[in-house]
């Protein structure tokens, strides 16, 4: 991994090309940078503006053998079913971050417990990480970003009507672990077209 | 996830708190949005600074039942060793970024195969992913940051000679998961003063 030294360089993820530095204020250009492989942000003061894709970290909260999932009251995919995910915050350890949105957006209270896959969207820049969680308290009601929460047994998913290429990669792993199931799907690297 | 319009917001990573708009060049000041749980980055012109973890991927590359570790010739944890690992890049998919990562520091050529484990470090700001990869070719040499790649059997690691404590975790459930063996450590979900 290259040194980055924190007192002077600005990671960035993914959004539009960023055109100030985040540390002076000062317009960025592309520079390729000493042993490095492609073109960085460079400022005027010698600050780099890392991009970086972002992390979404999520759940599949489930009891007995029933999966809850949630319509989405916003866009993207307003109207389409996710499971319980968001974006991992600085500070948080992913269990801690899919555990909170989970609670955010079924007020299903879980216990994280292992991991169903990691699922990269490499044009939109984002990786997400879902793991399998066991209900343990609270009642799936929607909250400010669902419209419905409820549960889905495994021959019940509702495919045609899934929100992300993700959610649907997460739901076929975890179909295929089921009692019973054999991994009927190819393990999708990514998918071209990603509607997000 | 919360909606996050692409056309005035820019994400963030960890490292310095940023001090100017990326988009615009103004100042940032804290502000908690509307719906939101914590405070976020915003400029005069209300674009949101998003800051969020980053992401390392890694490999553990192994050929007859043993794993290559490189030592580091940079800081941080210069001498020191570790697994080929570092940011992935906007427009990469997990493997592929692992693959790149081993690539650039030990001239092995693997096929990345089997998740060994996801790894926070919330202090840090970072979330390592680290897979089993099976050398398939090259040959095990030095490159721009590290002296010197060997490999390693299950009962050789150099435990008290390691890199960050991302390295140690991601070997022991190697270890772990080698025929024979027992998960004799507790998984940890990340180590309080890690080093790096």
């Amino acid at each position: 991994m290259p040194q980055r030294d924190a007192t002077d360089s600005f990671p960035l993820t993914i959004g539009e090309i960023p055109s100030f530095c985040p540390a002076c204020g000062k317009p960025v250009e592309e520079r390729v940078l000493e042993e490095d492989h492609r073109p960085r942000l460079v400022c005027p003061e010698g600050h780099v503006t890392w991009r970086n894709p972002r992390l979404v970290v999520g759940t599949l909260p489930v009891r007995s053998g029933r999966v809850y999932l949630a319509r989405r009251a916003i866009e993207p995919a307003l109207g389409r079913w996710g499971n319980p995910s968001g974006f991992l915050e600085v500070g948080e350890a992913v269990q801690e971050g899919a555990r909170r949105e989970t609670e955010e957006e079924t007020e299903l209270r879980v216990e994280v417990g292992r991991l169903v896959g990691v699922y990269s969207r490499p044009h939109a820049g984002i990786v997400t990480i879902v793991f399998e969680a066991d209900v343990v308290g609270g009642r799936p009601e929607p909250a400010a970003e669902t419209s419905e929460v409820r549960d889905f047994g495994p021959d019940e998913i509702p495919w045609e009507d899934l929100a992300f290429s993700t959610v649907e990669s997460a739901l076929r792993d975890w179909v295929a672990s089921q009692p019973g199931r054999g991994p009927t799907f190819e393990p999708e690297l990514y998918v071209e077209g990603d509607p997000e």
